[in-house]
């Protein structure tokens, strides 16, 4: 089984300014194709530090991914430290300083002078393309090891990854593979999960299931090992199986899946649409729906009613209401949704009222306190949740409690 | 200058489950007490892997850094590389069963014979009390360096650190002083960036400028090296000083400010409210906006018009534009701005419409192609831009551009 090194340039991270999210994307990506990364190494922005890591790097593993350090500006030295453990030199490529020249004539921008340090290459490398930015980057071969270095830029070295590397590694891997599945579970607690799954997280087991949480989504990973490719598909995919059976409703989606695509594709399906009303969400569940490429099928509208004057005036919300109950109460929250229906003619209204803080809060209603009302043809569902932690907390669990809200009634 | 070594051992990391936040959290207190971290490992749980960075670690560093392995399960197995590292047995040590034996009956809890295997350390090596969790962690000296194993649990470690490592590395770290800040620009490369610095991100410079890039946001980090905190304070503030007089408005903020504060800053300021109408952001700008705690001082309210219908209804654009135009137009976008000013009665409006993707893009109307917005009291701003990459970079890329568009009127 192929093996790979991981390396990770830039003071940034050491200063530990930056979290290093490119290695845990890279790991990941590596471990489903077959290639076990072995170890990672951060160093810093120094020509001797890098080319000492690709040594250490070669002697443990098969492929080395270097990421970071590919930029124009003096700091950017992975080119010159990858050319003097190859030792070769940089060539200056004609090819690369037009396709970075054509990214700027693209966008009506003038390139600088220093981007001209990005169309150098070692000897005998070969470039990869960058397509979001102008950094290139270089994939080379030594005794049969594979070095790629990828730019620092998560969202250019994912793309460039995806669309480049990972066809040339999984070529290359051979052997064992071993698969991942996702099962994204929203609406109650690690233990209570841990629980409902008995002993099947045991440590030893084949496929082994682990388990992550992240901001109230707990996703668990069905990871399995075989000789095949069909052999793995089918220990997932009957995992899969008997974990959904037991975690029921639990289980929204699956790997990248998100609770906004799954509400998405039923409204879709049943030809519905849908409208919002966001207090302090503050236009997070309309940006969560419409991060869903096509979302304009079902998503309508949305009014984001920050101050009680709008509550009224856009919504038609009864300004005696308001006063009564105040603007985070049950039955704000059901005149919110009441008039979104009424204003957007959608099926569905989803509204939102609270006091995400820190300020704000007082004994009768903290900080955290949310209602949510979610209407649809002849039916209304208001619940009344306390949130805790920090704002952008509060926020995000609200929003996504507000989307499972309505998944689970369609 | 003393120098550090962090290592980080665990299987989880390596198959990027999990994201190693442990190694940023070190590197960053490490570097606020003089003592830099020069490279991080990450290594799987093996007794052979470990012991080999120690090696490589101690030819490096003063003092290193390993977190994780300290568990009482089988796959732990920092303490017996350290003491094959040092030459040594590991040791029982009756105390440490005594303490960890108190930490179950204090919570009425069995101890498993498993973790009898945490009371061994290396011979000559002192136990790091834990008080959150059962392991405690190791502190040991070898010609003139030092090593110290910490468990991986992040509240653990971190108050393990805090507590008794911090203390002791401050009296080895021998005076000097590491203080950064950042500088957060905007509306521009950063080749354009570095052209504008000259010879200022030279690597041996003190302080040392680095800069990285997320979103269109381009941080510069200003890192000073001194023999006291007022030194190195005032070196930074130099350097700010200068860096903001070469780059003038493209600097928007410091440290962790984002352009949604700086903005809400300004307008708290002058007593000014703004609302916004969002089409290809859905929401986004009004998330960013309140974000901040206490917006509601100034962001009254935001309409998600994703359809041209509600653009029409709730905005009064006049459909004959839509129609004439399209609905991503500059027309339409100045309407949409126009409109929230009637509608909200704010000073200030932002308005966007575009294409976000992945489909929807023609030859005259790419994908990408966004219109932005922002009038003000006698003024209005609109501006053509062609994004580039996925749907999400898109939406935000567009949604930075119209609050800086606002930031530099304000």
């Amino acid at each position: 089984m192929k093996k790979a090194c991981i390396i990770s340039v830039g003071n940034e991270l050491l200063a530990g300014l930056t979290v290093n999210t490119n290695a845990s994307y890279l790991s990941r990506e590596l471990m489903a194709m077959g290639i076990p990364a072995v170890s990672c190494y951060t160093v810093g922005d120094r020509i001797d530090s890098i080319s000492r890591v690709l040594s250490q790097a070669a002697q443990q593993a098969d492929i080395i991914l270097i990421t970071g350090g590919l930029g124009p500006t003096d700091d950017d030295l992975t080119r010159q430290a990858l050319a003097r453990f190859l030792q070769v030199e940089l060539e200056f490529s004609e090819e690369l300083l037009s396709r970075i020249s054509d990214f700027f004539k693209r966008r009506d921008l003038k390139m600088s002078e220093k981007n001209k340090v990005q169309a150098y290459i070692p000897a005998g490398a070969r470039a990869i393309a960058n397509n979001v930015g102008t950094a290139p980057g270089i994939m080379a071969e030594l005794n049969d090891k594979i070095f790629i270095c990828l730019p620092g830029v998560p969202e250019e070295m994912t793309q460039m990854f995806a669309r480049s590397v990972s066809p040339r590694l999984k070529q290359a891997g051979g052997g064992q593979v071993v698969l991942s599945r996702k099962l994204n579970c929203f609406g109650t607690g690690e233990s209570v999960i841990a629980e409902k799954l008995g002993n099947s997280m045991q440590r030893n087991r084949n496929p082994l299931i682990n388990c992550t949480v992240s901001g109230g989504v707990i996703t668990l990973h069905i990871v399995a090992t075989a000789a095949d490719r069909a052999i793995a598909e089918d220990m997932i995919e009957k995992d899969s199986q008997q974990l959904r059976a037991l975690l029921g409703d639990i289980v929204y989606g699956r790997d990248e899946q998100t609770l906004a695509e799954v509400i998405g594709a039923k409204l879709r399906k049943l030809r519905k649409s849908l409208a919002v009303a966001e207090s302090c969400t503050g236009g997070l569940i309309g940006k969560l729906l419409t991060d869903v490429p096509g979302s304009s099928d079902y998503f309508k509208c949305g009014w984001i009613t920050y101050s009680n004057e709008v509550k009224v005036r856009e919504l038609g919300v009864d300004g005696a209401l308001i006063e009564k109950h105040g603007s985070v109460s049950k039955e704000v929250a059901i005149a919110m949704a009441e008039g979104v229906l009424a204003r957007a003619d959608t099926d569905f209204a989803i509204a939102v009222t609270g006091i995400a803080g820190p300020g704000g809060g007082t004994e009768q209603k903290p900080v955290g306190l949310v209602y949510i009302a979610v209407t649809g043809p002849g039916w209304k569902d208001i619940q009344r949740y306390i949130f805790s932690h920090s704002r952008g907390h509060i926020r995000y669990r609200t929003a996504l409690t507000a989307l499972n809200m309505l998944r689970l009634k369609l």
